[in-house]
């Protein structure tokens, strides 16, 4: 496995690469692998030929006053899992070489970013897109792979390989789990012990909501009513969002008839956790 | 030659052509060529072993009252010009094919662009960009060809391409001129007779600047004042702007003691024409 941080030596191994007929399978990370990354991984390595893993903790999806300075590292876990699981080549590079100085040319989204995590988070997914276009044009992948936690993020990158005609293929993985419930996200180490505890109730609040659907409830206030309260009454966490929308539109509906998302955040004292579910009008769940 | 009018298809030959290790040189153009494009394609025909000409004239370029609808067309001439002239692939999308709906993500160029014909069209180069990204990953080229009398649009693809890593050497290629100095554009065949004699007047005046230079004149101002007087007593267009800036960061100069462009643009009834030229600090013409 090659660990290079320099963009143009990663562009000569993917022209080679390419030129020798290889697929190739692209998993974008911030680091501080979890077993939902290694999920990923693992789906990359069975549809293609090459796999490269990017570790970059992109500052500008993160906005003042969010924990880019406490977001988690461990570059010798990460190498160590990454060669575990087939990575061939880890792309590590610095703020500097993916930002030399101030662009030029601005990405803005305007659809599928006021809601959710979008709501309380302006500039995050201008952030998200614009590296991702950096990362898709060095790394040339056939496929990408994305993890269904991230919901409101697979639809935004669902719009910018399509609206751009990236030949890339988005693989959406569904969510991994604690033994518990929890979501895996590396930002569950910065949870204190009675946080921990309560944490998965977050998963157990949407569940709540989709056995209303199955119990014949249709109207969104209604279910996120029932999952609020839910959620106020398990865990100190301050809510930060529920949300009902259709899926992957991410918009609002006034009755549930089609693909819907059931998705929260919740603030804990040093971290903010997101989880959802996607149902069909059945109360059946698709994915995650 | 092929004429293909699906995206698809011409993924699936690029995709080919790549694994065959084909280089690919791309033009883009708005269609109606002339002797400016045949230059451009046999460029490429020089550096690269498959070449791939796009004609759309892309409405999101286009500003309110701008030239849309009196674009010339004329596609049988075109097909000709790039057969006789060795292009293997014409992309010729319509305009329902590359916007089948409104974009999620928007482009906004904030730099290099409030100036020259940035300044008196809006949006002009986030539709350019907008379109290339596209094009760009439809086509996957190895390299670009641009004419240098769009030197601002040169400019701007220069900075979309290293602010977003694309894996494409722009290349820039000298303005072709008539006999008498007007360089060719589609719109040229708008002009009236009378304005079409007064035209070549405009190549007359950036050269009138260039010797002031020379003459040891350093000043944008009074070599500004000299081209516009010039301009004034030659021709009966309107001038837009008459400009000296930095060359390629398109900045405003003190002094001239650096690459600078010296660029017009005159409105005439029906067509607004533009010319430059790029000149180092003693006079010594750079490029077009």
């Amino acid at each position: 496995m090659e660990v290079l941080k320099n963009i143009d030596k990663v562009q000569n191994i993917v022209s080679k690469q390419l030129r020798d007929g290889k697929t190739i399978g692209f998993v974008p990370t911030m680091g501080y692998l979890h077993e939902g990354h290694i999920r990923l991984i693992k789906e990359a390595r069975k549809e293609n030929d090459f796999i490269i893993l990017s570790i970059f903790v992109n500052p500008l999806q993160f906005g003042e006053g969010e924990d880019l300075d406490t977001y988690p590292r461990d570059e010798e876990h990460d190498r160590r899992m990454a060669e575990e699981n087939g990575v061939d080549l880890i792309f590590l590079p610095s703020k500097e070489t993916m930002y030399p100085g101030p662009l030029s040319i601005e990405m803005a989204v305007t659809k599928r970013t006021d809601v959710l995590c979008g709501r309380s988070r302006p500039g995050h997914f201008e952030g998200v897109v614009t590296v991702l276009t950096k990362l898709f044009n060095i790394i040339r992948p056939d496929r990408v792979y994305f993890g269904m936690k991230d919901a409101q993020q697979v639809a935004v990158v669902d719009a910018l390989i399509h609206d751009y005609n990236f030949p890339i293929k988005l693989v959406a993985v569904p969510t991994v789990r604690e033994k518990d419930g929890l979501a895996k996200s590396s930002r569950n180490v910065n949870l204190s012990t009675d946080e921990r505890k309560e944490a998965p109730f977050i998963q157990q609040a949407l569940l709540t909501g989709v056995q209303l659907m199955k119990d014949g409830k249709k109207l969104p206030e209604e279910i996120m009513d029932a999952v609020r309260k839910f959620l106020e009454s398990k865990t100190h966490g301050n809510i930060d969002y529920i949300e009902l929308l259709s899926y992957p539109e991410l918009e609002s509906v006034q009755t549930i008839n089609q693909p819907v998302i059931l998705a929260v955040a919740v603030y804990y004292k040093k971290v903010r956790l997101i989880d959802n579910i996607v149902f069909d009008q059945n109360g059946e769940i698709i994915k995650g």
